[in-house]
């Protein structure tokens, strides 16, 4: 497995199954960096996400009675449903396990390939359990997510798309959760050209990869917290460990933060929707130390909640300045209100939620709270409108609108 | 102008210069319609819409004269960018008038674009009349956004390339706002190939179009209505009628709550952002009364504000009843918000905002007013939480939820 002869025939199995997802080139990125930045839409990807490869070229490599006895495996995200499409497209069933906690949304994609869903347990753990016990006791093919060396082959074939596209490529950036995605795309990049860098991104609160390659052997965290579910991995796969070792060059690790960024640029610079796994790498893209190189960033997948969707754009929308929160106390007489919307108003902030408390205070000076969430043009706007009521008079405290939104 | 000859001259002036957006077949709306379905994402063209095909290929036609002199428009859409990109690539200076009321984002991007812009008027009349002033007064070179032959050839170089991809196209959908795509559009369509069908798509707000078709002549709306800001427009374009009315095949009108429902579609299927004109064709394939047909719904642009993302996302929501309110009578004594939740809980709702009035009723047998809402898994969902706190006793009542998001 991973030999150029494997990646090869992975090539040719996928050919006409999967989406060849050609490379975009980023202007707005390009000129924000000062690289030549052409991102691998993966979100755009069947089952909108890259997953589909490696479970495909899994079945392939299986015998006929394997095929017949079906496959297994546990998952409530992209795995689940890149094995499930893929399975329908080989004419092989499918058994997915899923935690109960799944989305029903996630539950009916899984369904509709075709695959059999069985809820089971709280957590990825306990379903996993239950998969490995019906690989064993009826003989159903594990297709594990990362772990396996098939399935990385499958993945890699990302790496032949973009030097069809890029031959001059100079660093690839993608994300590391279990190590799958990452071993299959070092590994035949390096075949392909050994001179090309390949750098993991990984989320700060799961560096689990960094850790293990810090170590030098496969490490578990005892805690992880981010929200790139898709990479929220306590243990990174011991079977394709030491192709990382040998094949990835670095590892850069990105804070929560700065995902809800990188998912705006995406939305407003390439229309796209980006789920948080595949965000990392657009968030790496500022942590290169250098410029006029080829990079490409893997976005691995799109399938985002609208729930989250609807958060991140509320977060971002605060992080950009563009809805803030200010509190002013108001002397409690007639007219007050009038004053403070005309400020609002001359300065074109747009009010789009008041409250108005008259019991904070018994000194009737400073009695009533005005609590105004405004629309604004951004952080500079918002100094504007804060600093003119200042200078009317009004002692104006920015107030943190995260819970502004639920 | 609009013979093959110039739609040649079009595809070649822009080659190199606007991007090649490769239709992409949808497994989703397919399955869902009948027809066989591939999107024309224009959203991913350079400056996020169509705009620059017309603007480019205008430019290209002007003397040496009229270049050095430069060009205006009045637009605070996707005609200002289009416009501004396509200067600043042939080397031409660009005058964009934007009413004051334009957000600070779409004036920054046209500077961006390297265009000087007049912010003037409130309202685009006034912009309007100021560039065609300055036109006048100072030689500039008008570029109108779509009463103009040059510009409708641009536009239509689209048919090309759909051609190109899917040389069995049966029907096109394109958006219909002045006309001038839909003018380009249909045209070449109509040369390639007699047979195919083009479709134009309105706002049923703002149907300028088809009451002129009905007409037999150009009539202006007195009044419009329509989220969709990318086509609303009263008069539609005197020069470029008579070709509508030869190559346009019928007009279908879309509602405003029709396009929210398209936006969800298209991030959940597609990982794509598109603007509200853009997503017309997409709530129009309902609308077709056909099956086994290649259908090619052209979305014309992706350039919306992240407000009215965050807004779209939210009414989507609870248009799939993934959020909704409800209110309920409790009696006044200790325990009560315990047993709802308990009931809520039990029934898998997550809760996002909870208000507790005690001062609705004298009656303390029903003294206390509840207002929940909730997260839910759809509208299956929603009517069994409904009925579980209906079924212990409680009269819950749904309430209006959109006043829940600002």
């Amino acid at each position: 497995m991973l030999t150029l002869k494997e990646f090869k025939e992975a090539r040719s199995v996928l050919s006409g199954v999967i989406r060849d997802t050609r490379l975009i080139y980023s202007d707005a990125f390009s000129r924000a960096t000062g690289n030549h930045v052409y991102i691998k839409p993966e979100n755009m990807q069947v089952t909108g996400a890259y997953k589909i490869r490696g479970a495909y070229y899994k079945i392939s490599t299986l015998s006929q009675q394997e095929k017949e006895r079906g496959l297994v495996t546990a998952s409530a995200g992209n795995h689940a449903q890149g094995v499930a499409y893929a399975a329908q497209a080989a004419g092989v069933s499918a058994t997915i396990v899923m935690p109960t906690t799944t989305p029903l949304v996630k539950v009916n994609n899984t369904k509709d390939y075709g695959a059999k869903a069985i809820l089971h347990g709280e957590t990825f753990d306990d379903a996993a359990a239950l998969a490995a016990q019906l690989s064993q006791e009826e003989g159903l093919t594990y297709v594990h997510p990362f772990n396996d060396l098939a399935v990385a082959t499958g993945q890699g074939t990302i790496s032949y798309e973009i030097f069809q596209d890029l031959p001059d490529v100079d660093i690839i950036l993608v994300p590391v959760g279990g190590g799958g995605l990452a071993t299959g795309v070092s590994t035949l990049a390096k075949l392909l050209n050994p001179n090309v860098t390949v750098i993991g991104v990984e989320p700060a609160g799961a560096a689990s990869m960094k850790a293990s390659l810090d170590a030098g052997h496969v490490v578990t965290l005892e805690h992880i917290d981010t929200i790139a579910d898709g990479v929220a991995v306590k243990t990174p796969g011991e079977q394709i460990f030491p192709y990382l070792q040998r094949n990835l060059d670095g590892v850069i690790t990105i804070q929560d933060g700065e995902l809800v960024d990188a998912f705006l640029d995406m939305m407003e610079k390439h229309k796209m929707i980006v789920e948080n796994a595949g965000l990392l790498p657009i968030a790496a893209l500022t942590h290169l130390d250098c410029t006029g190189k080829n990079v490409v960033p893997v976005l691995s997948g799109g399938n985002m909640d609208v729930i989250t969707v609807a958060s991140l754009v509320q977060h971002g929308l605060i992080n950009r300045g563009r809805v803030f929160t200010f509190s002013v106390q108001l002397p409690d007489r007639p007219g007050e209100l009038l004053r403070v919307a005309s400020i609002v108003a001359r300065e074109n902030g747009n009010i789009i939620k008041l409250e108005h408390n008259q019991f904070v205070n018994i000194n009737r000076q400073s009695g009533v709270e005005l609590q105004v969430t405004l629309e604004a043009f951004g952080h500079g706007h918002k100094r504007a409108i804060l600093e003119a009521l200042c200078s009317e008079g009004y002692r104006a405290r920015e107030c943190d609108t995260s819970d502004f939104y639920t």
